[in-house]
């Protein structure tokens, strides 16, 4: 995608896979409903020579998405326009084990709000996204979280379809995440890729080849969930010795706090080891090495040419990155030195890190239009 | 597929994602080259009623493909029909680390005289497929084997193509089986799958919407190679603690012949297991634990629809199956129990055993003819 956001036919081909018969029926129908529009891009890099050639750009007057978060007490609402800029962010406190149908209804009476608010049109609404903290299979059933443990067997996309009357998509959010970086962040030029999540948890996503793998039951890329202890501690899914135990700063941050005798965020403690602080550095240190070591199995299972290292987390940046690299150079089996810099596996930091899941919801609905006349995947995370 | 091998073309749009026009073009190039022919098929199950319809089956008159598999002192060879009947099947013995463009020149001796011996034209040779013992990158470098250790860096595909002067494909002996099993084998239903082969070693693949995962050095799927303790034995990969060392039956095999004072073979233990000889028993049951904790991380990470158990330990069955179900059970985050049977991950064992890597090369060079026109994967092992 260039900068400004536009795609020329011939790319969108490529990164599809579709006929270009397929990709110009479609961009036909995009144009025709206003969603798509031309634009004259200057040719750039080597073949900067010539005319300008037509590529297609999202109509940011097409209308609007809304993105949702749920949280344990707490649902986070965007307002985006499909060029993916926030028009309104709200916050809306609803105490633990809140009730799903009573949080649609919140949710319906704060959008309406926020509509007049900033004079938006809710007949422009295009649909909306929601981003969930578990497992969900692909019609959006919730499986199993411990974020929500109420609202297991519950359908997310019935309940919150009454809210607009408009198409609801729901993944769960690290594949929310991974759908922000595809889209818009550091998988733009990557169509396979991991997203390996690090806060108080571990998640994730997996991308091959412009799909997310969402699995059978909507568990693909649970990550923190894989055993590396048959006979360790008992996690909060029910089973021992999960690497989020160990690899997610949920421990760490506990013993921090107990010894600053304050509740700290994962921000506070990544201040306090850019001020020197020894036990908030080796702490991050620690969980980047445990988070290398896990990360390396995926890395054996799947030798991807990218990993995505997002949450909270990732703000640590180096402090993190550099242990992780080192335990995971360690433990994978194909070595970056054992093959040519073209073939070796880069980890990065996400572009997004606070607003990934919400901006994912976003592009859940934005991918679904894309999908118009495309083949479809069997998640709602299809083909872009 | 149909029974006879057919296809109609609304199956291969369903199958492959194509649109409908696109198959119309690619089916009509396809028949015009003589590869594909026209069947009329009964109408089959609730709609058995009406006119037989038209279906598509590969023509066993359009030519004949070479499977080759590279192993340590052998090279296996088939010549097979585009229905993958094997019309000639051969053993090359050569010696402990062969050289590999003796091995190329003996393998052309050995093709022409099979070609002659069965009548066959060596003009209606479609390709070669080749097998191979460890990680291959898409373009056909053995990167890391300690198969064939001295092949290290070597185009394989370079070293075999005058053999026949036609294209030639490689692929790792698990990426071949999956070819195997996806194209006539326990997954012609399923277009995203797991194979999990054991024998003297562990190996794998992942399919993904009817792609090889093969990942960006060709290591994808080398799930005997996860670390499961850092602390553990040195692997032959020279990593610490992988998976193989317990979820293989090399250990196993070694203790049985010293107790048995001969050399046993994967199918001397099973036909003593059988016989009711507890040692062999206990070791089946053993290595089947094994794999099932290492399957239940695979499981966590990919949620499959389907895990195929490959290699010579599945000619064990149940014996292995049981043990391997229960330990997977135990290990993994989403728990049978807790879905609806229509989103549980199947485990079943494949259809093809010694000779899923050989039918499987067969496999490469059909998929690459059937994918003229289509869209291109980055591997060798593209979409169908």
């Amino acid at each position: 995608m260039s900068a400004s956001g536009a795609l020329r036919p011939n790319e969108i081909a490529r990164l599809t896979g579709l006929a270009r018969s397929t990709v110009s029926a479609v961009t036909a129908e995009l144009k025709e409903s206003g969603i798509v529009i031309d634009v004259q891009e200057p040719r750039a890099g080597r073949r900067a020579v010539g005319r300008p050639s037509i590529a297609l750009k999202l109509n940011p007057e097409a209308g609007h998405c809304v993105g949702l978060h749920l949280g344990l007490d707490e649902i986070r609402l965007v307002i985006a326009d499909v060029a993916h800029s926030i028009i309104a962010q709200e916050r809306l406190a609803l105490g633990r084990d809140y009730d799903p149908r009573a949080a649609a209804e919140h949710t319906r009476t704060s959008l309406l709000a926020a509509y007049e608010r900033h004079g938006l049109d809710p007949d422009r609404s295009l649909g909306m996204g929601i981003s969930v903290s578990g497992p969900v299979t692909p019609d959006g059933t919730i499986l199993h979280s411990s974020i929500l443990p109420d609202w297991a067997g519950l359908n997310v996309v019935d309940v919150f379809r009454p809210v607009l009357g408009r198409p609801v998509h729901a993944d769960n959010e690290s594949n929310c995440a991974a759908v922000a970086e595809m889209t818009w962040g550091a998988a733009q030029d990557e169509d396979s890729f991991v997203l390996f999540k690090i806060d108080l948890g571990v998640g994730g996503a997996i991308v091959h080849g412009g799909r997310i793998l969402t699995g059978i039951a909507g568990g693909g890329g649970e990550f923190g969930h894989v055993c590396v202890d048959p006979d360790g501690d008992l996690c909060r899914c029910g089973n021992r010795g999960c690497l989020e135990l160990a690899a997610s700063f949920n421990r760490p941050l506990a013993t921090l706090s107990q010894l600053h005798g304050r509740a700290l965020s994962i921000p506070d403690v990544i201040a306090l080891a850019d001020a020197g602080d020894e036990e908030a550095l080796a702490s991050i240190a620690k969980v980047g090495h445990a988070a290398g070591f896990g990360l390396a199995m995926v890395g054996t299972i799947l030798n991807p040419p990218l990993i995505i290292i997002a949450g909270d987390m990732a703000l640590a940046g180096e402090r993190i990155l550099a242990p992780l690299r080192q335990a995971y150079e360690t433990h994978v089996l194909i070595k970056s030195g054992a093959v040519p810099p073209a073939r070796r596996t880069r980890i990065v930091t996400g572009a997004f890190t606070e607003t990934d899941s919400l901006l994912g919801a976003v592009g859940l609905v934005l991918r679904d239009i894309g999908r118009l006349g495309a083949s479809t995947d069997t998640g709602t995370s299809g083909t872009l």
